[in-house]
C-alpha cells in the first residue's frame, strides 16, 4: 500500500554535515520491498566507542540480543541493517542469520564479528531471507562513503513516510563536535522499552561508558516519552556512536563540566528525532504534547502523562478537534497514580478549562476550539499533590492508522 | 449520531421472567438524548439486600463515592440510573446533584436517602440538570411496574446499539430462584476497576455479605475481562439485589453448599453480559476471546491476556482478517510478565502456528485465515513458565471506533 507523506513531516531532510570516521552505503536486497533500498552498511574507523539502548521486551529480536552482548566491548567497526523483516521470534534460525550476516560484514570491513551490530525491522515472525543481504555485501563494501545521512536513514524505513534526521554541534573543551542522527518508526510505538530504530553519530572522543551514561537519560526523556499506539517493538533499538575524531580532550566521566554542553546537543538531536517520530505516527494528523505537573514524583508523572497519551478515546477525540477534557481527567483517574480530583487542573491551548475538580466558572470553549482545530495541540496537566512533572508526546488516533494497519502484512 | 446495530448483536433481547419485589419505571427527562428515555427507576421490596463493585478510578464520578458509602447498610429501596450525563468532574455542583436526585426518590418511595443508590453515565464534566430528574419524579412513581426489563436496559444505554439482559434460574436448598440482569457498555470499556453500568436482581434470600462476596469475582471473571478500549470510566458500576421473595433457606457463608448452584448462575449471568457488552463495543465487527495458559500464575495470564486485548496492532489485525500472530508475540514481549521466548505457543482458531519460538515447520495459512474471516475469533497463547490461566475478551478495533469518537460529544 502507498503511503501518502504526514501532513506533519518537517518540510525537508535536515542538512547534515559530514563525521569523520563513519561511510555509509545503502542496497536494495528485494527482502520484502521492490524497487527501494533496505539494507544499510555503516562502517566506522577503528577506535570508535559505542552505546545502546534496547527494547525491553520478552520477545525481544535476535539482532537485539546479539547487540546487548557486543555492547559490552564498547567498540564497533561495522553497522548493518535490514529494512521489510524484524527477524523477530524466528528461533534458531534468527540466531544462525544473525550468524551469517555478522560473518559476512566483518569479513567485508576486515574486523571482529563482536564489532559489528546489526538490527533488523519490519514484520515479525518470517523467517529472514539473509542470503539476500550477503549478496549485495560486495556491493555494499565498495560503495561505502557514496550514501548520504538521508539515504541512510531512507534505507532502515518501514512504514515510515519521510526519513528523518537532526543534527547539533556542541563544545567539548575548547574543541567543537557534530552531532547527527537518524531515525524510523512510526508504529508499534511506545515508550519505557527504548523504542523503534535510531543511530546518532558523533565525532568526539568520548569513551564507551561515558557514552552509555549520557545515552540513557537522553533516550528517557526523548523516544521514552513518545507513543504513537502503546505497541512496543521486539526491535526497538538506539545506539550512539563516537568516532573520536575531532580531537576534543576526552571527559573523565559523564559529571565532567567538559561534557555539559555535548550532552545538551545529545539530548536534543535524540527529542528532535523522537518529536519526528510521533510526527510521522501512522495516521497521524495532530502533535500533541502532555505536560503533567503536580505528581507525587516526576516517573508518576510520566506514567500519567502516557496513560492520557495513550487513550484512544482522548486520542479519538483530538483527531475530531474536540476539547473532549472529560476524557482527560479518565484517563488521570485510571492511571492508578496519586492524584486530587478536586485539585486537577487542565490546560488547553493555554486556556485553563478545569479548576477546583470541575469547568471553570464561565468557561468559554470558542479559543480552546480554535486551538484544537490547528496541527499542535498542547495539553498541561495538574494533578494537585506533589512536584513531580515530565512531558510525553503522542499523535491522535485516526482513520488513517486503521487503514494502514488492517492492511500492513497482507 | 445514529448508530447501527452492532454485527455481534443477539438476534433479541431475551425473556426475563418477573422477579418478585422489583419494579420498573423509566421516563424521558431530556437530560441529553431526544425522543428516548433516559432515566430508570426501580422501587425495591423491603428487606431487599445489596452489593456493589465499582470503578477504582481515581476520578470517581459523585454517584459512584455515594453508593460506595450507602452499600455498607446492605439494604435497598431504590435504584435511580440517568443517562446523558455521568455527573462525573462535577464538583461540589455533583454531590448537591446527587443530594437533590437521592432525596427526591427517598420521599416519592418512602425510604430513607440511605436506601437509595444512584447512577450516572454519559458525558463527563457537564453539570447535570438534575431538575429534569426531579421533574418526572412523580411520574416515574405513579408509572412502576409499567417497564419491563428491556425497558430498564434500554434506558441506561449510551451509544449502545442494543439492550443487553440475561437470565439463569438456580437451586438454593431446594427452592428454584431467578437471576436477571442486564448491563449498559460500549466504549470507556476497561478491566480490573469493575466495568460500565450493571444491575442484577434475584428472588434469593440471601444476606448482603454473602452477596457480597458472590459478586465481586463473579464480576472479577466476566466483567473485569472484558475490554473495548482499555479506557476506563469514572462512572463503573455493578450492583446485585436480593428481593428475598423466594423463600429459599439463607446461605450462611459463600462456602456454604447451599450457594454453589446460585453462584454457578450468578457467574453466567455476569459472563452472559459482559460478553454482550464486548459485542456492543464501539465499531467491533468481531468478539475475541483470548486464553493464556502457562503463565506464572492466574493474575500475570490476566494482565497477559488484557495486554494482548488491548494491543491496537492486534485488534486492527483482526479488524483486517489477519492472522498477523506476530503482533501477538510483541504483545506478550511488552506485557511485562515472565514468559518463555522459545516455550511460546500459539493457537488461532484451534491450529497450532507457533511453537518451540518460532512458527511451526510447514505452516499452512489457510485454515487460520479461514476462521479470521468468521465473528468469533479464539486466540490461545501459552507461554510456558508455569501453570497459570486466564480468559479475557475484546472486539476489534475498526474505522467505526474512529468514527464514534471523533464525534461522539459534538
Amino acid at each position: 500500500m502507498k503511503l501518502e507523506k504526514s501532513p506533519l513531516a518537517p518540510a525537508a531532510f535536515p542538512s547534515l554535515p559530514d563525521i569523520a570516521g563513519v561511510r555509509f552505503a545503502t542496497a536494495q536486497a528485494g527482502i520484502k520491498y521492490k524497487g527501494r533500498t533496505d539494507v544499510l552498511l555503516a562502517e566506522f574507523d577503528a577506535g570508535t566507542t559505542v552505546a545502546g539502548v534496547f527494547t525491553r521486551s520478552k520477545t525481544a529480536s535476535a539482532p537485539v540480543l546479539r547487540c546487548r552482548k557486543h555492547l559490552a566491548g564498547g567498540r564497533v567497526r561495522a553497522l548493518v541493517v535490514n529494512s521489510g523483516n524484524s527477524n523477530a521470534f524466528t528461533g534458531r534460525r534468527g540466531e544462525a542469520s544473525v550468524d551469517a550476516i555478522l560473518k559476512a560484514v566483518a569479513e567485508a570491513v576486515g574486523c571482529s564479528e563482536g564489532e559489528v551490530f546489526s538490527a533488523s525491522t519490519g514484520v515479525i515472525g518470517e523467517p529472514l531471507p539473509h542470503g539476500r543481504i550477503i549478496d549485495v555485501m560486495a556491493g555494499l563494501k565498495s560503495g561505502l562513503g557514496a550514501a548520504s545521512w538521508e539515504d541512510a536513514a531512507r534505507a532502515i524505513m518501514t512504514t515510515d513516510t519521510f526519513p528523518k534526521g537532526a543534527t547539533a554541534t556542541a563544545d567539548i573543551g575548547g574543541v567543537k563536535v557534530t552531532v547527527n542522527g537518524f531515525v524510523k518508526g512510526s508504529g508499534m510505538i511506545a515508550p519505557d522499552m527504548a523504542t523503534m530504530l535510531g543511530y546518532i553519530v558523533t565525532d568526539a572522543d568520548i569513551p564507551a561508558p561515558v557514552l552509555q551514561a549520557l545515552l540513557s537519560p537522553a533516550a528517557d526523556a526523548s523516544f521514552n516519552a513518545i507513543t504513537v499506539d502503546s505497541d512496543t517493538s521486539t526491535s526497538d533499538t538506539v545506539m550512539l556512536f563516537a568516532t573520536a575524531k575531532a580531537g576534543n580532550p576526552q571527559p573523565q566521566g559523564v559529571d565532567d563540566p567538559k561534557i555539559a554542553d555535548f550532552k545538551r546537543a545529545l539530548d536534543a538531536v535524540c527529542l528532535d528525532l523522537a518529536h519526528q517520530v510521533v510526527r510521522d505516527g501512522e495516521g497521524a494528523t495532530k502533535f500533541v504534547s502532555i505536560a503533567v505537573t503536580g505528581a507525587a514524583d516526576d516517573g508518576a508523572a510520566k506514567r500519567i502523562g502516557l496513560v492520557i497519551a495513550n487513550s484512544p478515546l482522548v486520542k479519538t477525540a483530538i483527531a475530531g478537534e474536540d476539547a473532549n477534557w472529560g476524557r482527560i481527567v479518565a484517563a488521570v483517574g485510571k492511571a492508578g497514580e496519586e492524584a486530587d480530583r478536586d485539585k486537577l487542573a487542565i490546560r488547553i491551548g493555554g486556556v485553563q478549562v478545569t479548576d477546583g475538580g470541575m469547568r471553570v466558572e464561565g468557561y468559554d470553549e470558542a479559543p480552546v476550539a480554535a486551538h484544537m482545530k490547528g496541527q499542535d495541540i498542547a495539553i498541561e496537566v495538574d494533578v494537585g499533590v506533589g512536584s513531580g512533572s515530565a512531558t510525553v508526546w503522542t499523535c491522535d488516533l485516526t482513520h488513517g492508522y486503521i487503514s494502514i494497519n488492517a492492511d500492513y502484512r497482507s
